[in-house]
């Protein structure tokens, strides 16, 4: 997108065609509202090979209008539009997984669509093609695999209306879909979404060329409302942000070019532009046709249904947004994200940064930002997990074997690293540093890109055997509420804190009256300059804990700067430790300690 | 906004029409285009009484399909788009001001444009009518005004593009305008605004019924391409969070409608109603007139070019955005304020915080929000000053006489107001709470609603003889930047700052080892609740100077828990103060230290 005419969208023209493949569907198809479509054929594309177990197979679903060309076959092929996910070494790596890719139903690719002919009449569906949903295009998605001989799916992965499908086969074949990736999608549309589809196919349908759906073979074609309908559509598609870093500085010099669209502004040229390309390559029908599929998508307007319908799915999630897309935004993709741990499905979950909007899932520095957590989903892990700190393997040693772990602020996910080798499996760590948390995705634990300060994301009661807490309490502003969410998802939380009133820093404040700190201790910023902002005593969590009515059911004490030392019982902790690890449990509760 | 089938929008159908009073200019007005319009005719309307000085008269500026009728001229009258802004008592109270308001050039409510006759053909100007600008809209008010014997504005006022033509008086005029009230306006349109602007235009141009704009009298008027245009708009006039509050839950139960346009979904059967409405009172060839004037008003690209623009200006300022307006959104607001106080221009910012949109400045609750900001900048104000803390005293003793001062984090703004009462006239503050900063706007000094977190406004260097921060150091991330930009931006700043180390406090933490607090003192928080996030002893600050350069000029330490009581020199002020007050400076800058 560097001279603002070129798309980030996943068209091409001129496509090479030779590795498309068409199907016919062995039986007819019957819509989710109850018409028959006799005759459906299916366009395609794979890459790589199916393996002799027939288990290595990848589907990707394209967005509303991408097609199925994903990557280029060979080094003379077009480009694909998710070129830079999907090839021998990528993410989806072709050497491993059999992937396809076809042309969705109702579209202009290849498969069944409104310009397709009607066997009932011999002449072009046009408007009496039926209204179709997410589900029909699954539905024949389904068909074709069944008759390619394929009965499950390794993975399932879009984006946007891509990422629809992914959960609408997540949701209604359960047992073909191990990994489902959502990628900027929702469970449905905001209201302001459809309100801009609502616009775009009113000047479809009202541009006096779409003669009802009945144009095909006709002088002249709805061009200009599918144009407007695209330029609408467009603009949803790139951030406030990006708009005016392409066209902020020189706005009143619009590029040269034929059209009868309005080109004053450099921003009406590129939209001019982006409309007449379109229409070579799209069909107003199919626009209407898909965009209403899309649109009539709906897991629910509240928490209980959305819930109610993720209910039906068994995979693992990974669930991706883009921090600037307000087509499908973050706090979207965070709605599903909270369905599917409340009900307690293993889900990985991040948020890119960037100001390419919604976009941003075929943008290249986005895309090698969320490849590794792909390639990780689809079993591509670090054999090592490196060394923990000092700290950690006192929290480890309070950790049942095999026990369930959250993780709150995991960093790169040393802690979880380190217990996925000694053997448990579910695992999960929440952090707000994107970077960090794919590092720890690597290890083949779940994590979520989540503020804390905002809370924790919706977990089911008692979900975890533990709650570690590590060098975090002091960085949010809600302690108590951290505190008491931790012991609600957790059977136990595990908190491991710096104490400030460890002797050397009590004595450096009460003699110098300087906030302390110690270089090479636990404490180690300068007052002005430091992330945290609650500096408690030992004292002053246990004092927390009784108000709280938290039992402390085992407090380890380590001077981790006197060599680790542990100390004794016969001394003061809130003098003597610099470091507390404290196995807490919620009074009344009837868990023994675990051994 | 209760059914979803009303507008906030500034329409009325059927209006009162008697009031509406309509003048010939006496010349021909040469637009910016370098076009003449002869015979050029002005709708307006006007409220209360121009007195014998001819200096109250106030002029409302209108926005994109507003028209002049402000308020109801009695009780039967129909309402107007400000009721609740103007009238007798109201902000701009009609019993003291004469308000005016005329229906814009080149719109379709009595002024001339291009529904009007051409005096050269005798027939509509159609498109033949000039492209005009924000500048020619402004021209014909200014030339209006002075055929009614006005020759200066105690203020101009406007949203939205009402809010630009204040921008446009402003630098424009200069020497007419005494207040300008910019409301959701900016300096230039965002490139996201414009380009759904330039949709909205080609759907209007491409209705076949358009007819190249010559389609008055025909049988079909571009009736389609309008409404079209207008549902565009419509969305950008919404929040996403409102569009979801009116539809989320019902989205599939639509209003039952008479309309060629898709009313599937209800946010559809509401666009289709908005859409159907619009083209009933406005005028296609307006639409593309005036969002033209609009998407052309431009005071620069850059920091240096709003500056060059906006210095031409003389007037005092307010300008208040809205939480949740995407199309003229907060931040480009916030760039507006930063040119005006860079210049040393007087300015007031208020953001106010709603799910209203663009919509915002004509919804009741956010009138409500920011009418006591508009009657303060036109005169009412309250008559006392608040009592003010003991610490603020301590503050105003090193204060000079008539001196300049900026309240970092204001609050309410009783020091503000007790300084304005001691005969202070350069006076603003700085807080992120608008609902306190609005009560401080009532002493007559200026405020700005910034989140110092992000750092200050931008305000020249040694704008200020003195930048006072009471209390506020210990809440802000940056400190060390905190200082130095007070530094920069003022002569001297004042510190005012809770000691950690006061003998108590460290006592206690010394002996209980528990994060100490004072519950009479200036520490009242417990540890894990805090709005505070440093806790630094003088000693702690006093390093920090020096390590900055900076020289405390003066220092005057207080026991305040002890009875209010000066700490004396023979004492170890880090122990024995509990409140410190320092003079700072630069070190190298000349300024001798005030007396």
């Amino acid at each position: 997108m560097t001279d603002g005419f070129e798309s980030t969208d996943s068209n091409r023209s001129g496509a090479v065609l030779e590795a498309l493949r068409v199907v016919r569907l062995a039986e007819g198809l019957t819509t989710a509202s109850g018409e028959t479509l006799r005759d459906v054929q299916v366009a395609y594309e794979t890459y790589g090979e199916l393996n002799a177990a027939r288990d290595n197979a990848v589907l990707l679903c394209h967005a509303m209008s991408g097609d199925s060309h994903v990557a280029r076959h060979h080094p003379e092929d077009s480009p694909g539009w998710w070129e830079r996910l999907v090839g021998p070494g990528r993410a989806i790596d072709t050497d491993h997984f059999f992937v396809i890719c076809s042309n969705v139903l109702g579209g202009c690719r290849g498969t069944t669509g409104p310009a397709s002919t009607d066997p009932a009449t011999q002449r072009p569906y046009g408007s009496s093609f039926p209204t179709i949903t997410v589900e029909d295009m699954v539905d024949v998605q389904q068909r074709l695999l069944t008759q390619l001989g394929i009965t499950h799916l390794r993975a399932v992965v879009g984006g946007s209306l891509g990422g629809h499908q992914a959960l609408c086969w997540a949701t209604r074949y359960p047992s073909w879909v191990t990994t489902a990736v959502v990628i900027a999608a929702s469970a449905r549309l905001s209201s302001q979404a459809l309100a801009f589809d609502v616009v775009g196919r009113n000047a479809i349908l009202s541009d006096p060329h779409f003669a009802g759906g009945q144009y095909y073979g006709a002088e002249a074609q709805p061009d200009t409302g599918l144009a407007i309908a695209r330029m609408v559509a467009h603009i949803t598609y790139l951030s406030s942000a990006s708009m005016d870093e392409k066209f902020e500085l020189d706005r009143h010099r619009p590029r040269e070019l034929a059209t009868a669209f309005e080109k004053r502004f450099s921003v009406g040229s590129y939209l001019a532009y982006q409309g007449e390309r379109f229409v070579e390559r799209f069909d107003a029908n199919s626009y209407v046709t898909i965009s209403l599929a899309l649109d009539q998508f709906d897991l629910g307007a509240t928490e209980a249904e959305r819930r109610a319908a993720l209910s039906r799915a068994t995979c693992d999630w990974l669930v991706i947004s883009f921090s600037s897309d307000w087509l499908f935004p973050p706090a979207q993709s965070r709605q599903l994200v909270e369905s599917m741990t409340a009900l307690g499905q293993p889900v990985t979950y991040c948020e890119v940064p960037t100001d390419g909007g919604h976009d941003g899932f075929l943008l290249p520095d986005e895309i090698d930002h969320y490849a590794p957590l792909v390639a990780a989903k689809l079993g591509r892990r670090s054999a090592h997990a490196p060394a923990i700190k000092p700290e950690h393997h006192r929290i480890v040693e309070l950790i049942a074997e095999g026990a369930s772990v959250l993780d709150l602020g995991c960093g790169d996910g040393a802690l979880l690293a380190h217990l996925r080798e000694r053997g448990h499996s579910d695992l999960c760590g929440v952090d707000v540093d994107s970077a960090k948390l794919t590092a720890a995705a690597q290890y083949g634990v779940e994590v979520l890109d989540y503020d804390l300060n905002l809370g924790l994301p919706q977990f089911g009661d008692q979900r975890f055997d533990y709650v570690v807490i590590a060098s975090t309490l002091q960085a949010v502003p809600d302690v108590q509420k951290m505190l008491l969410d931790a012991l609600r998802v957790g059977r136990f939380a595990i908190l491991s804190m710096g104490n400030f009133a460890y002797r050397p820093l009590r004595e450096m404040f009460y003699r110098e009256g300087r906030v302390p700190k110690s270089p090479d201790g636990v404490f180690p910023y300068e007052w002005y300059d430091t992330p945290n902002r609650r500096f408690p005593s030992i004292r002053d969590v246990l004092d927390l804990c009784e108000q709280l009515d938290i039992a402390v059911v085992d407090a380890r004490y380590y001077a981790l700067a006197e060599e680790g030392r542990s100390v004794s019982a016969e001394e003061d902790a809130n003098l003597a430790a610099d470091t507390a690890v404290l196995l807490l449990q919620r009074r009344g509760h009837a868990d023994a300690p675990p051994s």
